[in-house]
């Protein structure tokens, strides 16, 4: 991990509204310390003002465990607290971007903005990684309802997983999502 | 770790305006996952609606790093995202509970609330632990003009930490702050 960067906010091309975080980590005797999420300084840089109201963390015990590809009617800003991620992120908004695939690395020093409706997906690269994230929107069970899914092994984003999925610990439930050409795209409106 | 807790807020009468929340983690095939913070079920059950602005994680490499004690000018909702620590909270606010103490542990089930002006200390009672808290003001380095410190040694809260001190990782600023005797109290209002 890269220690000291500056905090930068870098647009992602291929998906409108999405963002890649670079953080300052100070490391010293004890460890480190970061802000991962600081509302002043990131707005500053163009983070959305997006007023979180829940704040989640899933503990990945093995390395090659996979999540994902869940469009949420919902922003998030994600990063990890330990370990190491590939994080995939695929446009499942109606309109021109739809199918647009972002793949990178994430560890501690860095975050992503996602926003509403992008399909959000990662894999852990460490035994024991930490992810956690911010959303400002409440979760609930029939919340699921408003989701898009999409296969994590979808044929046309062709996500190339550093650790091959039949190798790798996933949910029953994202075993059976679509293929992108049989996504319903989710609705140009946050609903 | 405990799974499947139901969402608790329980006072600590030590000192008021301190809680200690219960939360329910999911565990399952890949590991676990929780709503860390979150905001409406919590404010139900009485953990204010503090307004978070800043998300905080600080790494410890080894069992025994100790950080604190601070008292800031903001409150802080604190948990772990891996590992287990043992905090340890002393009432630095001017008034009737100056010098009252609460220790408990803390692994990621469980979840504390500090009012703004209770000093703040933690140690890691295992390799890698990640300590996560939300503060409702922004960090600056001018800021800690306004803490009120107090030394992890001091003799009148006494307070028994797991690993003993001289073995502990500590920061240099840490080793130096005053006893009990010698601490001006955090003012009532805050600054
Ligand atoms: C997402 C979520 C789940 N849960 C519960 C439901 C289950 O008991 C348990 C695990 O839920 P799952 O949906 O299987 O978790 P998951 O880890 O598969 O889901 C996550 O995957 C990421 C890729 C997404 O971006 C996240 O936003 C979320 O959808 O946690 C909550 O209580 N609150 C929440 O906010
Ligand atoms: C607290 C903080 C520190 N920093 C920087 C300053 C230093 O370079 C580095 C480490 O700062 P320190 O003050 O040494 O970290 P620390 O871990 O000793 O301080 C913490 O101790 C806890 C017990 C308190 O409750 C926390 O609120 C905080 O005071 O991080 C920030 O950029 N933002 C922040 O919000």
């Amino acid at each position: 991990m890269e220690f000291s960067k500056p905090l930068t906010v870098t647009p992602v091309e291929q998906i409108p509204g999405m963002l890649v975080v670079d953080l300052p980590v100070h490391g010293d005797n004890r460890g480190w310390f970061k802000e991962n999420w600081q509302r002043e300084k990131m707005t500053a840089l163009g983070v959305p003002d997006f007023a979180p109201v829940q704040n989640n963390i899933s503990y990945n015990l093995k390395a090659g465990t996979t999540r994902g590809i869940h469009a949420e009617p919902w922003d998030k800003f994600i990063s990890v607290a330990t370990g190491e991620i590939f994080g995939a992120w695929v446009d499942l908004r109606e309109g021109p971007t739809f199918g647009n695939v972002f793949t990178t690395h994430l560890d501690a020093s860095k975050a992503i903005y996602v926003p509403c409706g992008v399909g959000n997906s990662y894999q852990a690269l460490e035994d024991q990684t930490a992810y956690v994230y911010l959303v400002n929107e409440h979760w609930s069970a029939d919340a699921q309802s408003r989701y898009t899914f999409l296969n994590l092994a979808d044929e046309t984003s062709a996500i190339e997983w550093p650790i091959p999925l039949d190798e790798a610990e996933l949910s029953d439930k994202d075993k059976k999502h679509p293929q992108l050409a049989d996504v319903t795209p989710f609705p140009a409106r946050k609903i």
